[in-house]
């Protein structure tokens, strides 16, 4: 479990056809754009993913797809997680064979579970890909915060555990799961640089899927040392993701648009219950796409 | 949608084989025990019944079984609830052949939905079964909370809601909904005589699964008029749940084994994550059953 | 420490001159108006009371006035809290002296405090007063709630202590109190009903003081065991709290107009910042008061 | 209102003599330490100098002596807050009269006040001392958030807003004060670098008052725009206050002990209901700070 996870892993959307199945064709246009926009993984079929919405053979084909196109030249991490363990295990080991880089899981939700059920799950489904883990620290969805304490519990069960996506509000844990020796992959990517001075090796988060760049150049400017240009980076960035999030609708919907728009192609709605943009959402997103200069672009 | 709800449901358990199958022998005889003991329906399939564990197909059955069963004896609530609504109405039409009495439906839940999201999952789910809806309030499970404010949108667009399970610590809002002409069941049954004085029609949890007698003995004296006789049924069912909840283990585990071991039968263990009791809390739980004269009962 | 608190204790508000200071001729008038009304006692200075607005000489005062005022014919329970421990220990002392027949007490708030600290607070301000101890549980202003495991070990230092005032979304612990052998009085008047049927001995709440006739009924039909009379008194009086306080407006400015309305008196503004009412407030209220049938009262 | 508040602002302790008082002596060699190790001004009588446990007199006199021994060298922060808007007004006329250069005030706390009463709060506590005013933002303890749109109704009305202490778990919101055009000061020192990267001005908080030269070397690291100079600088501030603080014991205690430690003076105990450290929490104290390295200064 030697690889490294550090840089810029956009959760990517699942680009839908109108009637709401996975548009294979323009996934791989999405994944395309962020290559060659510079990100160094993705996380798949994550929260901005859809993820609980999808079936099972639609999440297994994700994986393919993911793993098929990016061919190596990037990490991808493959979510997996699933209100059983047999569900979440089995999607874990089809994403191994299916070639994908990393695996990640969220922990059991809905149902409260105790610290050893949570363990117990994390060692089942990590045996079942033996590829690294990602742990998704996710408890405004899930319920369950997995504390550093808790993580240590992962961590002496679990030998493929290499890291999280931390998205929580307890912001100041990135160090210890830094000191940990865990890759600590901030969930909040408007908090990127800061997570990035307290041990936080990268980012997961939704908007750095639409506009990768912005992300990128934050990452660059401060590998490179320059705090001002990444501070600067970061300011733009916010400031895009506050803007694009604030046209109004849901997340998966601008998310959606935006790529739709800079990209030329579909990428459909959100599955229901989530709904789509409205109208008046759709003109205020395309005027804000236009006025932050996120230039359209040809993938090929 | 005249149908009236009042009384005791017990939110029915899912009995499993060894294999981790859908037990139906067991799942009948559970059934039995619980309408011989006087209960007036069950919510079936909820959270107790290891709801989001279970595949779509094994709730369909579940529908067909409990419809059979009871024959019209009592009333069924059958539960619905999926991630998408494209399953749970599925599962709505579904259940609406199998012949059950009524459906229940937990709000979307992982993703945070506005009220308008909501709304129409729930339209489109009632509008698949064309049965008394009940609404599933289980804010610890789901993340969202049915206020009054917010089922009023609902009751405004849905034509068959009927009521509520209400399990959310606001425990005034019972007044609320009962004003609002719905069906209020408590989901607290530790809690089911106090709602019932401020306008709630019945109860729906776990623990009258495992011990219904002590819930109907609540409900006939409040019908009676014997204030003094309900306040101490009701003690006397706090004190089962309390205690047989205390033995260690979880609330899935312990209920099937307390209906394991009063029955004769094997009702299995919950589905993973959930974990079985330990021999320790398998020897606790025995005890306690035995002490609080929780007799073994015959089911023909 | 035999003496028992049954019934209801509503929490009196301050009277304040148009110089925002205490009005002492207002204040003996409202105490008398709810003695005649049939109240079993006071919660004096507490959260209705202005509590923590409050100089330490004023609460000093106040003590001396309930006692006077009301000359044995009902219990004072007086509140001492105080963010620390010896300015509680203080007017503890001082509300012996002045004769009132039980004193209550804040954990100390603002700061979070360990369970050790919390029960040395009470045990130095009970035995100040040497008198019955209620511990006021108002998690939504302290920050802190006392659970059943705590109040445990406040009821193994504490020898004063004889109950609590229960003001939290734990509806349930109710039962807990009571079976620790503790005067429950349920903090919520709009449950009071449901809460005398799993244990608690009364009510103590800021609406009672404005219309302390609809919860003496409930009290009378509920110890004439008559549940349809006992519930239809607390649906009035959950009416009436809930378009008092729905006339917009904040809580202390409506009860202290509200009894300015009744009794022909000027109970004055809240202290700031609590603010007045509006003129569309105030008259509002004024024709909510008379809507709801809640006379003038002319108190001897 | 054009003074500027930039760097290391150290929430000062209150030491006491061992009587409870105010020990004068004491505080002006913290002053002095702290001063001398380069901070650049301090949050006087705030939650780390037991604010709301002081008498206004007490505080008051506090005012007094860090105006005096500071004398201009660096910018005091005077808490004024209380529970009514009349004390907190008149201690901050007096600490603006004693010659700070700025105040701060906590929300009003214990009732859940609206935005208006809020505003208003700090409308008339602002213009009674005519000074810069901080807003000091900890939910924690006052249960109300101040939220970028609430602090702008605050800037709408009250010309000397200057900045604020955010210690709230919205760690983003750091971003959005700073596009306001206000002074954030971090309340988490753990946290200060990276919340200087998206806008802060400096950090308050309690551990860099035992430690100052710690953060004054994230600072000035900064300032260089030496990243790994100020991460590394960072990481060792957190693991003192880790370590310090995780030595058993409450904050109070556990600062004043430290400095009593480093500048060979008693700061006495935590007022009540705080609890001084036990024997053995002393011994572990000792001991860490010698770990450390937090060397013995001697103040002239």
């Amino acid at each position: 479990m030697k690889t490294e996870f550090h840089g810029i892993f956009p959760a990517i959307i699942t680009p839908m056809t109108p009637e709401g199945k996975l548009n294979e064709v323009a996934f791989r246009k999405v994944i395309e754009f962020n290559i060659q926009a510079g990100v160094h993984g993705f996380w798949v079929a994550g929260g901005t993913g859809e993820s609980v919405l999808l079936d099972d053979e639609e999440n297994n084909r994700i994986a393919e797809i993911v793993a098929d196109q990016s061919n190596g030249r990037i990490k991808n991490i493959m979510h997996v997680g699933a209100p059983t363990t047999a569900r979440a295990a089995k999607m874990a080991e089809h994403a191994a064979k299916a070639g994908v880089e990393s695996i990640c899981c969220v922990p059991p939700f809905f149902y409260g579970r105790d610290d050893a059920e949570i363990v117990e799950h994390y060692r089942i489904v990590a045996a079942a890909a033996d590829l690294p883990l990602f742990v998704y620290n996710l408890p405004g969805a899930t319920g369950v915060e997995i504390t550093p304490a808790l993580m240590r519990k992962i961590q002496d069960r679990v030998p493929q555990l290499a890291g999280l996506k931390h998205s929580a509000v307890t912001f100041g844990n990135v160090r210890a799961f830094a000191k940990m020796g865990l890759f600590c992959l901030i969930g909040n990517s408007r908090l990127m640089l800061p997570a990035l001075t307290i041990g936080a090796t990268g980012c997961v988060d939704g908007p750095p899927n639409m506009a990768p760049e912005l992300w990128v150049e934050i990452w660059n400017a401060y590998q490179a040392g320059d705090l001002e240009r990444a501070a600067a980076a970061q300011d733009r960035a916010c400031d895009a993701a506050d803007r694009v999030l604030g046209c109004g609708g849901g997340f998966h919907a601008l998310l959606k648009a935006t790529l739709s728009e800079r990209l030329g192609i579909d990428c459909g709605y959100p599955r229901p219950p989530g709904s789509p943009l409205t109208v008046e959402q759709q003109t205020a997103l395309r005027k804000c796409v236009a006025e932050l200069g996120l230039t359209n672009v040809t993938v090929s």
